[in-house]
């Protein structure tokens, strides 16, 4: 049995809550007895929804919080509000060290906010990406942004690169993860203004693997581990991706029953398609952390079940296990210590020219 | 038997040239007695390639074209140099009216910039958007700007959201088609820079029918008849949209080739599916038009067989026959007709206020 890891779990956020919530917590401790579960929420409605369920009771704790943050208040403003929101009292219980990590499926704006603002940024980390998992034909890639910071500069970009690598080879177990930016053609010279600038700094950096630049039809193909992009590219990458695979399937279940003879024939493929299918469900690989805080944050679907805030909880574990804000602390922090020579540098040669 | 429309054809643009481009264009005027093909290319090659097949010798003719534009060549410098490949030749039967439309499976690059400096842009068209038609669950729709111009500004996007509108009107036959604008949440106080500063002056449009912001998960569903984003995002929208399509289907394949008992269903779905899929095939719509040209210049995918060439050179006939071009004229007209009342107006207003 490793290290305890402790999860604070917004037991009020998503559209399934308490029930969906409360019920993947319940298998994410059955199935690991190091994990242990801060439900943080209205203390009765969580108490009487436990009564559901057989668990080790001292892998479950619940922490009152009266108020809830609705997917529609301005983030902001809630964050500053609703101190009794449960997922401003759960992000406090990271803050002081209480809990480890933070899982939620309430209101994104909220959580990113909530994040930053709480739990607060690990020294040196510009901006912290939200970075989830999106499937590909044979395994999963690292999309980092996906909506935390729109209109981002190019040394924002190299940070969500360094970072989302460390997660893909200590989390998802990648060696050397191949790390790529997202873009509208495979030249160097293709792009926008901020891949232009984001390319030759991703090219010169030596703790990456880096391989240029990957067209959005590359994506599903798994052509890199980490997919570096900006967060309004990001986000429409993971939300096309969602709307596109329920589309198709839908087509496809239309087309199967549109017939007596394809009907028939629906009947005979679909446990084998139902099995390849799930090798593209999302919800299997948790939810998206937010990357570079002191702390763990992880933002799942606002229409999560059971088994995405399960997988969620269990994420966590391997997060702390291998050590991920440490490693990022050590990469970032040799990023600043390079900064201050070379500003030291800049700055005495400055003074010897001028003194010349 | 309507106007008769003159299409000039890359004969040897794109993977599959000539033989899928001229497959195509036999295939076209096969189909249409009004149109005329003239094939830009090399006469050799184009006339041994043409002995494979039987037409109206007075609906093909033949320019000849020593020299092609490769893909990886930059576009700027080859439009220039070039003068002789088959993309330069042919833009220019256009630009002196021989030909009224362009298409060509081409180098993209090359299209864009060739359009824009031999066609031309109608006057008060500022960027000239690429916009390809995209399959959704029971239609299209139009995405404008899919890769003609990063970095675009507000006004640039409010003439796309125009010139869409006409085109999904008059070519689709779409009444008062809707407008949405590529965003990453449905709140109007949501997106990055330059959607927030669009936003307003499409809701302001009084000509388009504007329903908002449109989230990428939406866009399968067909929730808006013209989507109006910046090139960047357009490009990912429209090649993630083949990427997982292709990776998808794909893994369906698979997942029914798995068992015997899912291959036996699969040869009973097949003929059921290949239908519904058909309707989610991009090559049924042709290529993407360049609007805002001074003639119409179509460009197919690069793979595009002779179904994708057959269709874009029927899709020039209607955009001909709708007078496109006219009421683009007319619209954009009207609005640098207001721009200078106003303009005049602050004129003189200053003047005044200077007397005073």
């Amino acid at each position: 049995m490793g290290e305890i890891v402790i999860v604070a779990v917004d037991a009020m956020g998503g559209d399934n809550a308490p029930v969906e919530i409360i019920h993947g917590a319940i298998d994410a401790v059955n199935a690991k007895e190091n994990i242990k579960v801060i439900l943080v929420g209205k203390e009765d409605v969580i108490k009487k929804e436990l009564l559901n369920y057989n668990f080790n009771k001292d892998q479950i704790e619940i922490v009152h919080a009266p108020d809830i943050i609705e997917t529609c208040e301005p983030p902001v403003m809630a964050i500053r509000k609703k101190k009794e929101s449960s997922l401003v009292v759960a992000l406090n219980l990271v803050k002081d060290k209480t809990a480890d990590a933070f899982v939620s499926a309430g209101s994104s704006g909220a959580i990113l906010v909530g994040g930053q603002l709480i739990v607060g940024r690990i020294k040196g980390v510009e901006r912290p990406p939200l970075a989830p998992l999106i499937p590909t034909k044979d395994g999963v890639s690292l999309l980092v942004d996906c909506g935390a910071n729109v209109d981002a500069r190019p040394s924002h970009l190299v940070q969500f690169a360094k970072m989302g690598s460390i997660y893909m080879e200590n989390v998802m177990g990648i060696k050397n993860p191949t790390v790529a930016i997202v873009n509208i053609g495979a030249e160097e010279e293709k792009g926008n203004q901020l891949v232009k600038e984001t390319f030759p700094l991703l090219k010169a950096c030596s703790d990456i693997n880096f391989i240029g630049s990957i067209e959005a039809r590359d994506i599903p193909n798994g052509y890199a581990d980490v997919i570096v992009c900006e967060a309004f590219v990001g986000n429409v990458i993971l939300k096309l991706y969602e709307g596109l695979g329920a589309t198709l399937i839908g087509k496809i279940k239309e087309g199967m029953m549109s017939s007596f003879r394809s009907k028939i024939g629906a009947l005979l493929v679909k446990p084998a398609l139902k099995k390849t299918l799930k090798s593209f469900d999302a919800s299997e690989y948790g939810g998206a952390p937010l990357i570079g805080l002191n702390g763990l944050v992880i933002k799942t679907h606002g229409s999560s079940k059971a088994k995405e805030v399960c997988n969620s909880i269990l994420q966590c574990q391997k997060f702390k296990e291998h050590k991920i804000n440490e490693i990022i602390k050590e990469i970032i922090g040799k990023d600043i210590v390079k900064k201050e020579v070379l500003n030291k540098e800049v700055t005495s040669n400055e003074a010897t020219s001028k003194e010349e």
